[in-house]
């Protein structure tokens, strides 16, 4: 299978779910890597480049793709326009894969593809798509293109929805990050009051859900989500707890961005039904583990 | 100003307006090609290589952009995999046109964005964007994007919904192009019982309206059509009469294609009273010279 923004947050966390499900994994990024061992060949490929994706998917024809590689810079990637360039790249790695005889294609697209202004939790089939960022429109965009050309090319093709993911190797800029760097260092962390209402889930729930996603037969768009509802303040204490510094918390001392929708949480329904995937790691557990690797982050810096 | 698709069907009319209306035209087509006289510079680039097109982008650094390239092979761009790479290519070029300093940019749609189901004429601001195949969809998520992305890189932006065109250099296996040759070779043409209504327009005035509406203000979507709602029966008429030979056609010789909507027709109003263009052509004007040139064709042959 093909592996796209594997040195990424997600990426990272999905290569020894991926190999321990005996996939072979031709993992790509931009930049030369080093693998973790196993059944892993890695390649240095801009996906943006016509000529080195073709020859790459050429090369490898992969049965499976799982498209990660996308812009999330935080702070940057809801407007950038170089989410063009990876939509464009999107539907180009699609195309390829298509032509060289690929069979399911997996897209990992965003909450951020739906009417946020939608009353209740969000469903596949019912909550209309309706982003209000550039970014959610990109993703939505390439996510109705590929199934719509997958129907006329006799592929299999999904869509993963992820919400809030947090774990380790988070970019900083992000809650979780932020709160866990700040306190292990012992700085004052402003925070929103945290009325916000998430659905949190960590990055190792969402690397086996992809994965099982992955090697199972649902089409279509599917949330990986937990599907529970947390108010935000709720994973800015356990954050902070884990790290020892509660007491550096500054709940409200930064106000909450604009035009946040007040709830983001996803129905799970298809994905524990029909994909059969539970989360496995409990807020506390996943916290506790985030924080323990920016702990181990911050003794080797 | 940076045309593309300047050796195509619509390209190819398009050049002497620009050219007419004091541009200096930077004419880009896969191949290369001999340019008509004028104040013209003619490129040779694959837009969907990111490379060259950048590069090309770079050394002109067009205020203006008229994107014309696309698949618009007849009885296969509706559903050819092919335009994921047009919408790649087209969302590339917009990123280098704004990244380069362009000013604004002008791309080229169709009616099959719109909700062929709607009830009246197909209007900018009313008729939901609901397209039923895979070019529409490609085509309705390229102006999509590209709106959005203009909003927030200040950028001028405006999108043609072209209806049916139709004129010397069309593509065989399109109606008007069929009968006329048909006709003209003394072959039988059988053709659909034409009961559908279709908004037809010459290719030169709508070279003419896309120039006005590239060379004004008006941002958004623009419907660039006749608002002329015709039977296709009184248009295989006027092309079979051009030629000569009306007896050659065999009305309801042939299917129509099913799921095909019985009513195709834009409001102009937009085109009409904001952009101040009116079409120039009668149809039977249409008619015959692209007849003549068609008949000019086949004598070279």
């Amino acid at each position: 299978m093909l592996l796209t923004g594997a040195t990424g947050f997600i990426g990272t966390a999905l290569i020894p779910v991926l190999l321990a499900k005996g996939f072979e994994v031709h993992a790509v990024a931009r930049k030369a890597f080093s693998p973790p061992p196993g059944n892993i060949i890695t390649h240095s490929v801009d996906l943006m480049d016509l000529a080195a994706r073709r020859a790459l998917v050429k090369s490898v024809a992969p049965p499976y793709c799982l498209h990660l590689a996308w812009n999330a810079i935080p702070g940057r990637y809801l407007t950038t326009r170089e989410n063009l360039l990876w939509t464009a790249a999107t539907l180009g790695l699609y195309h390829d894969f298509v032509t060289c005889g690929g069979r399911r294609f997996l897209g990992v697209g965003s909450c951020a593809e739906y009417d946020w202004s939608y009353d209740g939790l969000l469903k596949e089939a019912d909550t209309p798509y309706r982003p209000s960022t550039l970014y959610g429109s990109a993703k939505e965009a390439s996510h109705r293109l590929l199934q719509e050309s997958a129907l006329l090319d006799g592929v299999s093709f999904a869509w993963a929805h992820l919400f809030f993911t947090y774990g380790p190797g988070e970019s900083p800029g992000r809650l979780v990050s932020d709160i866990a760097r700040g306190c292990l260092n012992g700085e004052v962390v402003p925070t929103s009051l945290g009325t916000q209402i998430r659905d949190y889930m960590y990055v190792k729930d969402v690397a086996n859900a992809l994965t099982c996603l992955l090697d199972g037969q649902v089409e279509g768009t599917v949330n990986v989500a937990s599907g529970i509802a947390r108010p935000v303040s709720e994973v800015i204490l356990a954050v902070s707890e884990a790290a020892g510094r509660p007491d550096l918390v500054e709940l409200g001392g930064r106000e909450s961005p604009v035009e946040e929708p007040q709830s983001l949480v996803a129905d799970v329904n298809r994905l524990r039904n029909e994909v059969g995937y539970e989360p496995s790691y409990t807020l506390i557990e996943g916290v506790c583990e985030t924080v323990n690797w920016w702990r181990s982050q911050i003794r080797n810096d």
